[in-house]
């Protein structure tokens, strides 16, 4: 799947992937009046606002980027009523030929993270028949738990011809507690990044790049500089970009020089582009216009730092 | 909530946890034919054989233990049928006054994080209304982004009378991978620690522990003995109990002298028991009455080392 992964980013020259993290704060008024007229306010009408307003956008840059990051925890936030969106927003990103990331950041111990990894790189197998749970392409998983909880994924997903991105360097500023510590010298991301390595020694594709990407945070360039050194083979999934304050100068390292390794997410700065200034010309009704703005000068930003 | 959880195992004498994590394996043949019979072998089959055993588990063993903890990705990896079962057995359990630690090892930077705390121990807000997605009273936090990814938890469970466990020092294997490397001197996971207290700080309790629990595991009891020393305030969720190997002697260093401070948990050695020799007595049939029988041992050999 990074094969594929690469060569959409390529073709569109786009490392750019827009996170579907739909907060009803970032949900225009007149499509949750309508949602909750319909299904009232609850749960329901929730998921409502969250599809009409997911499928706007996902129509309105399925040409520009070659893939979408929805983030569980926002649908999850509605129980039922949210998996079923997180669902449909997966298989309609498929056809649109959205190559779609889950990001779930789940790890567990080694039969409980292999649950994880049928659930979302599937298939999973009942009775003689096999199914996919919610069937995404990559999923994000934390490493807090070593090797034998970050392994099932990487063999469910060899299995399902998938990916996934295991988080080395967290955008947020407490990401410095822990991953930041000095283990031997080093910090503890570094031997994050070193068991990143091994885990994805032996699903290197044929443009260099493993089945095994990481996290790493575009607010911190410093270590950027030094995971991209330390992982030569890895793929980067860097968030940060933009309403967390990373500017495009700050991406330069998580890429290499020939401007590959990496793709960049937005969330809040795509999918809520009609609330800010610089879009507001386009006025709440045609939110997923901004949106489309949003990312066609997020790809130019980009690509001038390459 | 810890208050409620420390009345209820002092009142049935139980420092026990039955761990709901429904592998289509543990689930009786004559169940799981009965279902596929009605739903065909779909995710809706799995769904309904898991409910079927969930059900006949809680209510079989309701009156002996305080608390069950379901497993999300047992569930998750079935997908929306799944996410249906979890959420039933989630309600179900409350009906039978049980308390319910969602075993879901979330963990995200700020926003996301309060998002999945609004999803699990709620509420969520929707208009003008209020309601609860999945209802957990406890869930299980990953630590690996630091504070800022963790207090989101720590605030909707003050809110809402709930609590969270926080990872520690988990049970499997490779959890030596990062854990137990040293900074400064002092194994990761008592930094870990050191932060559980501060978390919790605020929080604690009648009986002098607070809503932010840690989990470690009891197939480390040197490791325990240390985070009991370090985490006084602290009350423990202890997986690695039977199946994983750990003994009840294993156990002690997990515990106060008063022999209150953890609970332990039990997955497959309770739902699964009547695979067991020892239980084969009871047939496929009685699968739930092996496990009550399982839960009075497993009660029995606990207490026998307090």
């Amino acid at each position: 799947m990074i094969d594929k992964l690469i060569e959409k980013i390529q073709k569109l020259h786009a490392p750019v992937v827009v996170g579907l993290d739909p907060d009803l704060a970032f949900i225009p008024d007149f499509i949750q009046r309508r949602a909750f007229s319909q299904y009232g306010e609850t749960p329901e009408g929730a998921a409502q606002a969250i599809w009409t307003f997911n499928k706007a956008i996902i129509d309105a840059v399925c040409d520009l980027v070659p893939a979408v990051k929805p983030q569980s925890a926002m649908y999850e936030q509605f129980g039922i009523s949210g998996e079923i969106i997180f669902d449909r927003t997966i298989r309609y990103c498929h056809e649109k030929g959205l190559i779609v990331i889950g990001d779930v950041k789940r790890g567990d111990i080694g039969n409980t993270s292999a649950a994880y990894a049928r659930g979302h790189l599937g298939p999973v197998q009942i009775g003689t028949s096999q199914f996919n749970g919610f069937d995404e392409d990559f999923v994000t998983v934390n490493p807090y738990m070593g090797s034998d909880s970050v392994l099932p994924f990487t063999e469910t997903a060899e299995k399902s011809g998938k990916g996934i991105f295991v988080l080395v360097k967290t955008s947020n500023p407490s990401s410095a507690d822990f991953q930041d510590r000095l283990v031997d010298g080093r910090p503890l991301f570094e031997l994050v990044a070193d068991k990143v390595n091994e885990w994805g020694s032996g699903s290197i594709g044929q443009y260099g790049f493993s089945e095994v990407g990481a996290v790493v945070g575009a607010t911190w360039p410093k270590q950027a500089a030094r995971a991209r050194e330390l992982m030569p083979h890895t793929f980067f999934l860097v968030p940060g970009y933009g309403a967390q304050g990373a500017t495009a100068q700050d991406l330069k390292p998580n890429f290499n020089e020939d401007g590959l390794g990496a793709i960049v997410n937005s969330s809040r700065g795509i999918i809520a582009a009609y609330k800010k200034e610089k879009y507001a010309k386009y006025g709440e009704q045609n939110f997923a216009d901004a949106s489309r703005a949003a990312v066609l000068d997020m790809i130019e930003d980009i690509n001038s730092v390459l």
